[in-house]
């Protein structure tokens, strides 16, 4: 009793379908009904549901009804509602005059410096791109955005200073305002910039519901911080953060980055002046606090973090010279040396082991370090028929002459593991060594795991290889917190957003699509203009591209 | 100005190697010196010194003794004093009787529990296998023993009740007593399992220099955890410290595991009665408390976590009726489904979803689900056309009802996100089709972010899908600790170790291998014996091939 209609290039706001969808299903008679664009992904929806027509004939930008009746004549009969319905509702919405163009709703309201838009994709991205050019900032929650289009925009949006939130961007508070899906949270000194959505929703409604509050919270889109995109607009974000008085503590969610895009942006958080607060889901974390990064396990525990820091003077490492050459680590110890790559992986780059985390950092001659380099001397290809390195020196008093020689190095980092079994006085064959290096310009950072009872006396390993010039830390988290502190910044080679548009309270925006974000800026009490947007060419892919080819660039 | 000595299958101790090449290079005119076995790795180590001979024919079990001296005739004098060297070395070690094989050992200290193996990793499988025959528990500090080996030589021990630790396992620290490289610490409630070396030194260090203390520290291999090996000794070694009343908590080290085994641990982990605290180095921890078990970052983090733990009371949840079968999660939010898809798949397999976290995971039919699912219905094929799952619940509510007639679906995890530009009511289209669900046995979670200003009243959503039978949880965290909570524990298929051998103070012990340990065994107030060890058949491998085949089995 499947009854349906096609219409060909009909464009209704999503809203109107679902209203429509509801308001066919209530219909006397009726089962269900299903009213939907006729991609391919729909029309398995629909087939899923039992709705689907056999051999429809509909294209992705057709609209296309279907209705289930307990007969055919009460499915007939809903169909022919269809019209009836759709006019209930346009009846319900007399209002006032609209502009039909961005450009028209601009000179209207010449204050807007937001403009959120909500199209469906493939019309958002010339949207976008027009609102970029009229100097708005972008909330572009639309989705199937092709990425192609998301790095051109926002190439575009960072060579003018403006931040091109999205595309996919469902939330985000500016001036305390919730633009998009977004919790009414207190305004506190916690800045967050998020991925997309929900992410930076539940961090931000667990940080009000913790009793902290809200600066800014920036959404940049699922994307940003793929290799394509290069975290464009989460490097902008963290930079406007960065010099915002208001934010004390910003926090950065996302799924793992790409490595060279983490990289980046974890040493332009390092190089900032506030508490960075990093939780990417899914990423193994470098340690839990390095230099300024706070690296969190969850979302909730973001959340508690960010709370706990923005209450409190967190005392932040002047920045200090900053790592000029590369760093070589030679260690005894395979899980220590483990930790260190691990915790290096996420800032530098190039970086090579012979107990690679991921395949490309295997070094490829173990006799030979590149860029930087971690080696485990402990492991088996070093040990045939050898005394292992915690025992016998000889093989690491060898490689750190070698580093020592090498003049792209700037630091060497060792570890001397104490204790029972080890070498009896590792300090008196190290120490020279050391000195070598430092009287060489090396820094030399040594990690010594070791207790007061161990055999070895501990106060005296540790103050002849300090002697010798090694800076001395008890373990790999403190030695990786010295060279955190020393990572040399990214360079930075795009204006600042002007803080400008992010002060004080509420916005002045433009919507372009889902009505109900214009009614939820306008309900927090700010000023909005809504545009009375259809597609252009009423949706016709064949005159859109002719029209675009027309507009002057 | 090189000379060297080739001397085919001599075998040595690698201490009598290292005094070797100490005492050549400390000969008048001697420039340098190498005394390896001449395996591939030992010859390039060699080459990047420059002290490879041309053209030399050595092989693995051949001693290569090179000297570079400042001129031939030093060289050559050097080279004529390696017996006497050697002869030095033996004659400073006059000592009593030493039995000449393990089985002699054995009977001459009846009492020994443990043997610790330190010979050349291709003669210590063997070794392993004749103290595992004669009861003992294994500490097997030799590398480069064949993975097959260890698989074979692990699962005798499992089948016996006894412990294989290694190879590769560079430290332990059983009864107080250190084995292998190891820290002098206090004794204390803590106790460990580690992949191997100084992941567990670095700990135990950092424990005791926080203050607390330590009751075994047991190392189990570096590839225990590998999928060949299924963590065999691991999860021994966790069951004896949940078995062990001197333990109050547990500490887990190592290196990502496989997938199924970690899954397994972790299940284990949790269904045990005391709080376990993990640190996979490398591993994207699930969150940070879940259930009974605790994840950290980093080492530091890891001892932090135990000294504090160890002091006070830790309130598990008593555990609950087990999930008994799948769970399936409809999301609105990506990200928090992602955060539960990252919280389940450390511990339930198989799991799908649509977005995978690796590739296995790939949910092949989106409309039907299979195994644990968690599917993110705001993702881009869902809502072409369609206004997003916060919104229009139609989607979510159909998929409700579809899982809800799957009878082996046991649990379904819904997010429900409130604030601006959200559905005004959720609670009331969801709370029907909960209510259905759990009518049907169903146990429904629904997590709900909100805050107390958001325009849905946050009070009566949790009111109102509480009353249809949601268990409510304000975040992803405390929702993925309900399931936690829930597990099935994983069915142990093999006897416990007994706890006679880890009671009290000290170890008695064999030791076949380096000397140090031995005299590090001793010298910590043990009764230990050495075996005055040699290779089979001189090492001669044709030789060794027909003696093991003659060996009874």
């Amino acid at each position: 009793m499947i009854q349906y209609e096609v219409r060909a290039g009909a464009y209704y706001d999503s809203v109107v379908l679902m209203q429509l969808q509801k308001g066919l299903a209530s219909l006397p008679g009726i089962v269900d009904a299903g009213v939907v664009m006729a991609t391919d992904a729909n029309k398995e929806l629909l087939a899923a549901m039992g709705l689907l027509p056999d051999n429809v004939a509909a294209k992705a930008d057709d609209l296309l009804i279907v209705v289930q009746g307990e007969n055919e004549e009460a499915a007939r009969a809903a169909l022919a509602q269809v019209n009836a319905l759709l006019q209930q509702r346009r009846g319900g919405a007399v209002q006032t005059f609209r502009p039909k163009s961005l450009h028209t709703a601009v000179a209207q309201l010449p204050t807007a410096q937001f403009t959120l838009i909500s199209v469906p994709g493939r019309y958002a991205a010339n949207v976008a791109e027009d609102a970029l050019n009229l100097g708005q900032h972008v909330f572009l929650y639309s989705d199937n955005v092709p990425l192609a289009d998301e790095v051109r925009l926002k190439q575009l949006a960072r060579a003018k200073g403006l931040l091109l939130m999205g595309p996919d961007c469902g939330t985000a508070v500016i001036n305390g305002v919730g633009l998009g899906f977004a919790n009414r949270v207190r305004r506190g000194r916690i800045g967050l910039v998020a991925a997309s959505g929900t992410g930076l929703q539940a961090v931000s409604t667990e940080i009000h519901n913790l009793g902290g509050g809200i600066s800014q919270a920036i959404g940049v889109g699922g994307r940003d911080l793929k290799e394509e995109v290069g975290g464009i607009t989460t490097w902008q974000a963290l930079d406007l953060l960065q010099r915002d008085a208001e934010t004390a503590v910003i926090v950065l969610i996302s799924k793992p980055p790409a490595d060279q895009v983490a990289a980046t942006l974890l040493r332009a958080a390092q190089s900032g002046p506030k508490p960075v607060i990093i939780n990417f889901i899914g990423y193994a974390p470098p340690g839990r606090r390095l230099g300024n990064l706070f690296f969190t396990s969850g979302l909730v525990d973001a959340a508690e973090h960010a709370v706990r820091l923005s209450g409190e003077v967190v005392a932040l490492v002047e920045k200090r010279r900053p790592l000029s050459g590369y760093l070589r680590g030679l260690f005894s110890g395979g899980t220590l040396a483990y930790e260190m790559l691990l915790g290096l992986q996420a800032v530098l780059t190039p970086l090579y082991s012979n107990i690679p985390i991921h395949p490309p950092q295997q070094l490829p001659d173990l006799m030979q370090s590149q860029g930087h380099t971690i080696l485990d001397l402990g492991e088996d290809a070093f040990t045939q028929g050898r005394l292992h390195p915690m025992m016998d020196n000889d093989l690491r008093l060898r490689r750190l002459r070698q580093e020592t020689a090498d003049p792209d190095v700037d630091m060497i980092v060792l570890d001397v593991v104490l204790g029972e079994g080890a070498h009896p006085d590792p300090a008196a064959e190290l120490a020279p060594a050391i000195a070598e290096a430092a009287r060489a310009d090396k820094r030399v950072v040594a990690i010594v795991v070791g207790t007061e009872q161990d055999p070895q006396n501990l106060d005296s390993q540790i103050e002849r290889l300090a002697a010798a010039g090694a800076h001395i830390f008890p373990n790999v988290s403190e030695a990786l917190d010295y060279v955190y502190n020393r990572l040399p910044p990214p360079t930075r080679d795009f204006p600042p957003v002007s803080l400008a548009a992010f002060v004080g309270d509420g916005v002045t925006a433009v919507n372009v699509g889902l009505e109900s974000f214009y009614e939820s800026v306008q309900g927090q009490g700010n000023t909005a203009v809504q545009v009375d947007w259809r597609p252009p060419a009423g949706g016709n892919e064949k005159l859109m591209a002719i029209l675009a080819k027309m507009k002057p660039r």
